[in-house]
């Protein structure tokens, strides 16, 4: 266990104070226009301002300055796990985010379908980025694939993607990419990096070897490639860390499978739009005292490029949170996983917008909630980890330090 | 040593420039009403006002984001010892605030008087908190207590509270809490921790034991539980690490002890006030180049929910700073601890003002000092163990680093 967690749980008070946490996913933006405002400063966002105003704001550095964060590990900062030292495979995090029951000791890898010449070369190594009903077809195809002493799962993902699950016995995720990452050389051999992983790797050499032959005919999938082997992490849960009954109300899988694997219970369906989130919120007000609402759209839309959606997005969360201030939590905590601002099209480094409201906060000249707002506000710029620790205090559930 | 002092030590330069560390004890606050000043900004402060329009001002985290420091920590930040790195036990700072003598290879445990109901069990932890002079009356009935091959010292504290030093060969702090934490059930047994620590779980034993004899009649004292047993460490001092000759100036005990257990002289009696502070440090002027100033009341009021009297408290501050200013230090550094906002009656976690008066300060925006202003001062929001090293490089005793 790292040091912030030694001295979070060793200062953990019993409390039944309640947190929200509010993630819109991948809010921090830039301007479309020189000296225009970010995505988030052009919404109308009349009931989060005013919650800036009374409460106390920042700006929140995902992993490290100048670094884009994936999901995960702007998750993972957010609820106080340091991302550089919590790592989630690709293999896992493929597993949680097609909601794969992924067991301990399974090993996952993300799959591609690829394009291979007459000698064996990669030519595309996302096969032409072939539909997903095609790469399903092609997943059912390989499932009837048999291995000795170990089960195997496929599942497919989106386009050209699927992840590639072994159980069995003593099995070891210490098994190099066979994804080159560069086209016109052939796939790398599933090579072990220790000696514990020899037969995981055999393993995979004969489900290549299979796959490849069932593969033959098809154009252009007629190939795989493997990358990100690796196995469920056994961390510490938030309620461990933080003493908090923690409830995790987000609809896309792979933060699902997060909220799981840290131990939260995921309190709505995965069908749910933000109305119903909420409503989950609601019912299960009295259960826990840590709540996770996850708003994917701003992140979708900002990928699209939108300038304009990614503003609608951020309005619909501020629609939504009168219902959230209802329920009166001690501590308010709206912030962003990551940037993804639409002129870019991607996920960002930029610093993201954090909101704290709470009776102990103490005010700052923000007025509203932007990220120039933000950067005056009384926070600072701090690293995200760090804001887990700075909820806790404000829900007055961590003791004092030293005497 | 850690790294941080390791680099300190290395850049020190021979100087007799000054440096007057200020510390406002609890110096940050909250405000009363919504939109309402801290007790900082509510405080007429011209002469700090004009030093923060002079110099650089900023706001320190004394441990980290969300973290409650206590008085110990709190200071030790200050003179540029991580406290998450450099941690006092709790017997320790227990013998220190009663200024007892502490030796090298003591150990020492802070003690409660409980009651125990006739099976054993612990039914109140702090024996109804009774009043300091009947909890002196018990020590000295304790005081009676002997033990083979060890000296036993006892000093009441206030309330329910003493502290228990056990001196003689060998001894070792590894033995558990005999406090439970909680009532309904008997006090543990003092475990050694490790195989060198069994001595001194046996002499504790033996301790425990007559005191139950000693006690059985009282009531509602009629236990005693002990924890936090640890030895004075052998830190280094600040002449060591930073090349000074320090002189501390503070009254209450806990400060004193701290003060000298980093090789600071303590210039100044227990019983003088502000004014006395102030000459003590006048007559040292000539003898140091770094003074450690303490004024706590800020604190106590703070403690109290006084609000309006912690006003008062960082008045009489502001009107003792002429006085620093005539000794014309190089550096003038004020500052607190921690914060202890009088609505919240507590120590908090809520970051704390800094103000630097140096000749070599760039000046920044903040007119006045408080909360908000120092918010937008040039020093921006910075870990409380750095600030040493800021004072010494504005006192120009700090060599290049690398060519």
């Amino acid at each position: 266990m790292d040091a912030q967690h030694q001295l979070l749980q060793r200062l953990q008070k019993p409390s039944d104070r309640k947190i929200v946490l509010v993630v819109a996913d991948g809010l921090g933006g830039l301007p479309q226009i020189p000296d225009g405002p970010t995505e988030l400063e052009a919404a109308a966002t009349p009931h989060l301002d005013l919650l800036a105003a009374g409460g106390v704001c920042g700006l929140h550095w995902p992993v490290l300055p100048g670094i884009t964060a994936g999901s995960g590990p702007g998750h993972l900062a957010l609820f106080g796990y340091d991302p550089l030292v919590y790592e989630i495979g690709r293999g896992v995090l493929s597993a949680l985010g097609v909601a794969f029951d992924l067991h301990s000791g399974d090993v996952a890898a993300r799959g591609n379908f690829c394009t291979l010449d007459d000698r064996g070369r990669v030519t595309d190594r996302r096969a032409g980025r072939i539909a997903t009903a095609e790469a399903a077809r092609l997943v059912e195809k390989l499932r009837r694939i048999e291995l000795p002493d170990a089960r195997l799962f496929l599942e497919p993902v989106r386009e050209h993607r699927f992840v590639l699950v072994l159980r069995g016995e003593r099995l070891d995720p210490g098994v190099g990419d066979t994804d080159p990452q560069q086209t016109g050389i052939e796939p790398h051999a599933p090579k072990p990096l220790r000696s514990d992983a020899r037969t995981t790797a055999r393993l995979v050499e004969r489900f290549l070897g299979q796959a490849h032959e069932l593969l033959s005919e098809e154009r252009p999938a007629n190939g795989v490639l493997l990358r990100g082997f690796s196995q469920r992490p056994d961390w510490p849960t938030l309620g461990e860390l933080h003493g908090v009954r923690a409830c995790a109300l987000p609809t896309y899988p792979m933060y699902r499978g997060l909220a799981r694997l840290l131990g939260m219970e995921v309190g709505v369906d995965s069908d749910a739009d933000l109305t119903g989130q909420i409503t989950a919120l609601e019912e299960n007000w009295e259960r826990f005292d840590f709540f996770f609402l996850h708003h994917k759209e701003p992140d979708s839309r900002g990928e699209d490029g939108n300038f304009v959606s990614k503003v609608s997005a951020i309005e619909r969360l501020d629609g939504a949170m009168p219902r959230i201030q209802a329920l009166q939590p001690d501590v308010l905590l709206v912030t962003g996983d990551h940037s993804t601002p639409s002129r870019l099209r991607s996920h960002s480094w930029h610093p993201v917008p954090v909101l704290l409201a709470s009776r102990t906060a103490r005010p700052d000249t923000a007025q509203r909630f932007g990220e120039s707002a933000c950067r005056a506000g009384g926070l600072g710029l701090l690293p995200g980890k760090q804001l887990m620790a700075l909820a806790l205090a404000h829900a007055e559930r961590l003791e004092k330090f030293g005497a």
